[in-house]
């Protein structure tokens, strides 16, 4: 058996995904098998297209050999057609691969394999926003402290915070789904100018690429991109974009469910033999791992765009596997972030308490902004920080000291100190992300 | 003086060039200024507006203090503000930073300089388009012989590469124009909730994020984006393609002006004073070095997408120098790119005596297709396999060797090994390359 | 003034450190000027050598016109050489840089320079492992919650924390300690073969070498190693560990001081202007800030191996920046983390306090190990399964619940789930570990 | 069948290679079972050692279910542990994992796996030395142009080339060597205290942990370093340096074998249907391909160094396929250079030849340093310099004009201007280069 089937031990974050099984070694080799289809059919004639299309059924080829067989030439597409030639027989045989390089072959199928693991993703993407909809719209108003550089800064709401995570997600969704309409198959012959399809006898060797194109349900490009590779990094970006936005998420639940904050906690955690109470955030950790490992994969792609001459000797190569990573890492992202968005159990008491755990001090820049009228600028910013050191030495609330004040008396105290109230417009905020679509 | 002002002694590729100045020190300083005083200006009053715009000169300002003062917080903006409020003066001072956090200054600031940056590199790309279009056209029908793995492989044409090359500059050209046309203003305060405008007296606190957004000329954003951070990513993205499109020419410009193959050369190498015959192609050197650092700048931006909380502790301040090397070294790059193409001399002689070099193996792909039908598929292959040999064994050229074969009598030999009639379809496709705009 | 020199705006992470001075563009013209006057001193004759050593003192120099003037040959030793000649006046110019080729004079000045910046970095690493030491000591036995996946696991002590931290930073000082020692001049000539040095004179070029590196204070390399790029690669490697060691201790430390957590703090955070209570973990996030950037620069510095001929056309170029950015980082954190861990405040109490969050369930690994002979292994499972989900829903402690169970009443419970006595090895662990010197 | 297991279709570079079998999907989960039986053998008693090792054979395992159960707790040693119980039955079974965490055994296996397919890296970097030492050998006086920034400088031999090349691979043996050596077993336990080990009766943990290193063939560590990830940087700066050593000679080959130039040729180049003629360096292609891609594998390693806690939420993680990745591609990649430089042809001729291109101006740098005694300074640079012209423009050699100056009729022209009597120390550092074992 080929490596690189479905799941791996060490892909627990892609286990079982669909981006795994669309991007899997069988998978790739019915992709290539396809783009031969495709370009026969294209080319005619159509017996030769049928027969073609006919032998393309991976399960007809000897996947292990081909790999081997891969090393001699540095890519899979040589052996595959000696295999594919001769399960055509002899009268199609010669239609198989008129005129095409590896090149057209590999790449095209390559383009094939984004298409389809890329539907899942954005499936489970789709899943996501929904899920955080639902969240940001259910927790609208639940105030929780808004922290900064690992501290208590002031309130804000967790429908804000989920509302913020769907907007990521939304324009992931929205690069990758640009993306992925624009996969174009590749065709240009050895050094891409489509000489060998005119002495096959094509008339029109470009109108053969639209041909092509429509064979394979991709986009006709422009040009051939052997060596132009602007689809490549297209999918670099969106996909390591996919992983930040993403990678977001995770942290901020990996954050908001350590035992001692226990905000959040993941719908249903992985356990631990040894230890009962534990209810590990498995999903968030997978997400978290695979955000660490997108953007070098994807630099990796960006590098290959630097490709000399007519076909590069190892750009082209070094494309293969990480782009194969990223799909499905990003697949198993999505799954993972979808599961864990929709399971995902908010304790807003939680949220309440702890914005009481700076003694009041979390609403200290609003006291800071509504003082100043009413004491001077100077005399507000004076009280505030005596009263600050007070909570602390005293153990007692922002909200008993300025009770307490008698300058104070004509203000509503508590209103002015309930953090609940100092949110300012995370809910009009919130409302406003939702009715992006 | 402060760091990081314009040219450095180990930055030869972004030396001289508009980003380089506009992405300095004292421009980044210039630009925080700029983003204080739309946002005072947005707040009101209008004697507050004017009195911070008319202090926010940078020349009234210590860079250098303000950089080294900006190690206790960790962002130059406090110790910024502390200055800005004292140049004010007492009556308009409050109104400087009202209701704002470091962040909103810096991102607002970041997307400013940016923004600034981009307009030169654009023009750069601009010109490198057209001098590659001027190149393409001038040399549609120059054949030289494509290389696939550094080999000859069929032949090709000048033409079609520019063209190729054009296309990816424009690629790049559309992705930044994209980008550069959505980076937005950030406004938030403390914990993104825009509270403190509110409590500072805005009675709408989101129609401030659009006052502030037409005050700085950019654009108003869906959310405060402290920790989500797409702006970024996209700057990330289409500034790494454009470190791949140039890099891609500079390649293949050193590939081809190698002393072997000479037939480029750049406009005016790089002297060497012991060796009075070098002439060194230093800018595409230079763009080559760009290029290998930037998918590593980008993907340390991809990398902090991944920002918890409401402000990330690390993965926002990691942001700020890979941006500014990458805008402008591919502000150098697009400029040393314009330079380089607007100057490179083509060798079209040596371009057609390099047709030679495979005593015409160069067409052996068109011979297999058009041989094959007078011959016979399998007689035509054993022939051109015992020609190839022989034109190594005997130094003779392919042609010779078919003239005297008496089975091709009827054929017209020399015109089916004439490399330069072997370019496909590259003529129609540079031209149609040519037509986008 | 050039850029680069010392402090910037966006680097408050490595402003005002040693490394940064010593990386600075004045630095690096210092040592450029000083590899060209060790060389001369190695080839003589004396007089010549100390008229160039005279001149070569950067105050003498215009650096930002060398910056700009290094644009046309695409480094800066070029008009460094000719400003130079130029000092040192008519009779011994010609005794200026004879033989050597830009590269000669770069490379040495790049190793002149990491040997420098790594002193006060290796003097940092010392001080924080000094701290680590003492505060291993001083807290060997303080019991802290075991965190696993976010969760608490079972109880670890702060001692082998910080005998943790430490033993990484011995490690990455063991690692920069190797490397710095191992820094070699270059030497080869034009292309490596020091053919130059024997037309000018030299009996034996290869002694020359060696005579350059007593002169320069660096090692001798067994060959020229213009594109033999180990001295980078190891640099790179050295540099990255230290990045990733500090930024472990960062990443504990922003954790452990967030607010709910509160075990630790910062000697003296940041301040916020408008919300008085926050002390930002200034130190932490600028030291994970600089870990963010290390790998990605790294990889640019392993991806410049692959240099091609005797001197590559963009990887050598593409070396500079990132390591200097490289060493002013790891300067700078090294700085900030030794300032970090010397001010370093930890509370034992609430450490203590959180062992207790989990009701006593952070022993249940002891419990499962020790019940089992006494109950059966079945049977303990089941109970302990049991008591645990009481805890939650009764909200008693695992104590109490288990001294209630009349299957127990033999065992000393109390000492069973004291978590500060279920620290294992941990405390002869940190003994062990402070034992490395 | 589970995924990754030896040859891909995409991984042409390391199919077939011993590194890919020793990092397997079966590899691997043999190695989980190893590290599980060596610490029953470990702890004794000697009984259930016996059964666990003879229990511990991967082929009665269902390594696809495995994969599949290992999303759930996000690692493969939960379900492993199940199974092993099981397979050990009801007597032992308890003695499986007595005390460990998932990490322990996970790392070990990894240590585990690393050492095995360091080993045949290792024999394969010996092969590539031993070859390219031949090389050097036997082609110690061979001339060719030195080439820097793409162009002719001065002479140089291919002994000193391949000595430097060779130099790089004992550089990367080296570090591979000493890192191999060091490769430590994990112990610790859920927090790395080890306690459990003491509750299940252990009477000095410590020991044990030497006693498991004894039993597993690898070193014993200092401390737990469950987050102290030194061996895994280790690893990755020995794997990155190899990938750019390896690189760096498939550069030159890549370049020295283009059509233009033929300099070498690969023993068994890869074939082109199409295109009978090409002989396409496949072997330098993916040792090319392989080098674009580790630095940013090990870039993600070094970043998994910052692991919070005393287990992170997806560092941990992150390094499990990029270090199999690393594995198996250099493996591959040793083993493609081994061929390579085993099978490298070296065309002396056509490298004699190539000395000629520049009109004899390759060794203009020693007529400067020659002529200058004679003509003194000025003249001999203003002669050099016509004549250099006049190559050009008369197309002759600077020997023949040499010839006819009346100023040098004293001195050995053809001596002078023989290329190959300039190649410097290349020789003496060739033979002091081959010294080293």
């Amino acid at each position: 058996m080929s490596s690189a089937d479905v799941d791996s031990l060490l892909g627990p974050g892609w286990a079982q995904c669909a981006a795994a099984s669309a991007t899997s070694d069988t998978a790739f080799l019915q992709a290539l098998l396809d783009a031969e289809a495709a370009l026969t059919r294209a080319q005619g004639p159509a017996e030769a297209g049928r027969a073609v299309t006919e032998a393309a059924d991976v399960g007809r080829y000897d996947l292990p050999s081909i790999a081997r067989r891969a090393r001699a030439g540095g890519n899979p597409v040589i052996p595959l057609v000696a295999d594919l030639t001769e399960a055509v027989g002899e009268e199609y045989g010669p239609s198989v691969h008129r005129g095409a390089t590896s090149q057209d072959i590999m790449d095209t199928a390559t383009m094939l394999v984004a298409h389809r693991a890329l539907a899942p993703l954005l499936t489970d993407l789709a899943r996501t926003a929904s899920a955080l909809a639902r969240l940001a719209a259910e927790q609208r108003d639940t105030a929780l402290p808004g922290r900064t550089l690992t501290q208590h800064a002031v309130p804000t709401t967790f429908g804000l915070k989920a509302a913020g995570w769907r907007a990521l997600v939304l324009d992931a969704r929205d690069r990758v789904t640009a993306v992925r309409e624009s996969l174009p198959v590749q065709l240009g012959g050895a050094a891409g100018t489509l000489a060998a399809f005119a002495a096959y006898g094509a008339e029109d060797a470009t109108a053969l690429v639209a041909a092509y194109a429509r064979e394979a349900g991709l986009a006709a490009p422009e040009l051939p991109w052997h060596t132009l590779r602007t689809p490549l990094a297209d999918l670099a970006g969106c996909l390591a974009f996919t992983a930040g936005a993403l990678g977001k998420i995770a942290a901020d639940v990996l954050t908001l469910s350590r035992t001692e904050i226990g905000e959040l906690a993941e719908g249903s955690g992985g356990s631990s033999s040894a230890m009962p109470h534990k209810a590990n955030p498995v999903r968030s950790t997978l997400v978290a791992a695979a955000a660490r490992r997108a953007p070098q994969l994807a630099a990796t792609l960006y590098g290959s765009l630097v490709a000399e001459d007519e076909r590069p000797a190892g750009a082209w190569h070094a494309e293969w596997e990480p782009l194969r990573d990223l799909l499905r890492l990003m697949g198993g992202a999505a799954r993972d972030a979808a599961e864990l968005t929709e399971g995902l159990r908010v304790d807003a008491d939680a949220m309440r308490e702890h914005l009481g755990l700076t003694h009041g001090l979390i609403v200290s820049e609003r006291l800071s902004a509504e003082l100043a009228p009413v004491l001077g600028r100077a005399r507000a910013k004076t009280l505030l920080t005596e009263l600050a050191r007070r909570t602390h030495t005293e153990g007692r609330t922002l909200t008993e000291l300025l009770l307490e004040e008698p300058e104070l008396k004509g203000l509503d105290v508590t209103e002015l100190t309930d953090p609940s109230r100092y949110t300012g417009s995370a809910a009009a905020l919130t409302d406003r992300a939702l009715e992006r679509r």
